[in-house]
């Protein structure tokens, strides 16, 4: 696996940021992109924002010396529970999160209609964040908005159950029937794991709610600002290629289980993956009393 | 809150380890116990061993300077993956488990049948582990052993729901019913959040299948420890009370978010619990390199 330096760095507590490195290798197929799952602490979506800031801090704090280009926090508990936070302890590092392209996106496709209704489905500390509330008011102050935590999605997900099964087909049912008696008419996916139940999430809500995928939407912004600040790898032209077009690298960096990591990223990338290397919790924390970061050799 | 040195320490990954709690009250209603729940790195559930056994011995660690008369992991996956490990780093300190009660009482359960057949339901790391295989081929060679992982139970009880709730029964079904195709003789609960839905899966297994809770065992197990080695506090004599005649104290310590775990814990504990302690995961890693533990100062 060969990799350049000054790639662009993907993190996530888990597996579910793999859905926006498969909409960023969309975009930007050239670029070379450093994932790091840190699938020893997820999942982050029932933790505090104290908690989850620290974390966040520790892993890019340890990715620094491969000097990323930009950092994507593609995990919405981790963008609404962190983002300022992480962007005040590391300015001048260009970082962006899954919130805003959520929100910027659900306003568009609200269309004109004076008084929209939104929906957000999320984890628990999303919800309770208030960070798509913000992010959307700013932007359209009459939306009304709906919220519901999702908490069963992810170990459902992650558990491999598909939307045949009829336990996810109940589950969906109940988080979505209350917010669909509002007559919704947008529902933003508030979590990168959530784009694996699109499909039957559209169909029990019908063609008359539009749904935003903030993995997508996300990578499009990244896009969007590389390609604005004039710092698209090797001038490569933006545009939607086929997986055997790429030519940037993906390297994978997991805190725990690499194995399970390796078995369960097809689901959400759409293809196979290298062997992910682990990396000790231990090394996020030893950083900040040696004062060495520690990281492994790049091939 | 008054406690005296020398707790008996029950730690879990979060709340799951006060059904171990609830039952160690009932038989020795005077000991202090400090309870250390892990909230910020949960579940353990779906973790590797090297990464559960690190963080149960950082814990033990941590707390030894409250001078623990015993040890209990209260949780079947750290036991499972973690006890003889932690056993061999911290010899001399009487630690004990879930798992190997849970086993005892599955045999005993069993009965006179010569070939019984006895179904395991835990996380998936507890499954994987095969140490309920182990516990109960140690004993009863022939007994005929069906695995089930319910990852999704764990998230369910988190996330407050019923034994009445259909998806909760659904999944139950979904678990149970390729268990009970194969003449189930027992069935253990090898997890400690999973009481919780006894009930409700005693309904579904019928009145011919007994329901082993490790919780209890575990509790029992302790106490017969604690009796057989002189250990009991104050030489007060064991036996069940009512929950006003508790004299020993509980004191909480947490890794993340307090409130929840106050405002969860007497779902498992049956009664309301004082504000627990937070503990920051940083503090469980910098012992290992100043060589000073740091615990807060006891009231």
């Amino acid at each position: 696996m060969q990799q350049s330096s000054s790639p662009i760095v993907v993190l996530d507590s888990g597996l579910g940021g793999l859905t926006v490195v498969r909409a960023l290798r969309q975009v930007l197929p050239d670029e070379d992109i450093l994932y790091f799952g840190d699938t020893a602490r997820l999942p982050y979506g029932s933790k505090t924002a104290a908690t989850v800031t620290r974390f966040v801090e520790q892993i890019i704090a340890f990715l620094l010396p491969c000097k990323p280009r930009h950092v994507v926090i593609a995990c919405n508990t981790a963008t609404a529970l962190a983002l300022p936070a992480v962007r005040a302890t590391f300015a001048g590092l260009p970082i962006s999160g899954v919130v805003e392209p959520g929100a910027r996106a659900a306003i568009v496709a609200a269309g004109s209609k004076s008084f929209p209704t939104i929906g957000i489905i999320a984890t628990e500390a999303t919800i309770k964040s208030k960070a798509y509330a913000q992010a959307i008011h700013r932007r359209r102050s009459l939306a009304r908005l709906l919220f519901q935590a999702t908490p069963l999605l992810v170990p459902l997900i992650e558990e491999g159950r598909h939307i045949r099964d009829p336990l996810v087909k109940l589950a969906l049912q109940q988080y979505l029937d209350p917010l669909m008696k509002h007559g919704m008419d947008v529902l933003v996916l508030g979590c990168t794991h959530y784009p694996i139940y699109r499909e039957l999430i559209e169909q029990i809500l019908g063609t008359n709610v539009s749904v935003i995928d903030s993995a997508k939407q996300c990578a499009d912004d990244v896009a969007l600002k590389l390609k604005t600040g004039g710092l698209v790898r090797a001038g490569k032209p933006i545009a939607p290629r086929s997986e055997d077009e790429q030519t940037g690298t993906l390297r994978c960096l997991v805190t725990d289980d690499p194995d399970r990591f390796q078995r369960l990223a097809p689901r959400f990338l759409g293809v196979e993956i290298e062997p992910p290397e682990w990396v000790s919790p231990d090394e996020l924390y030893s950083q900040n009393r040696t004062g060495a970061l520690k990281m492994p050799a790049l091939p």
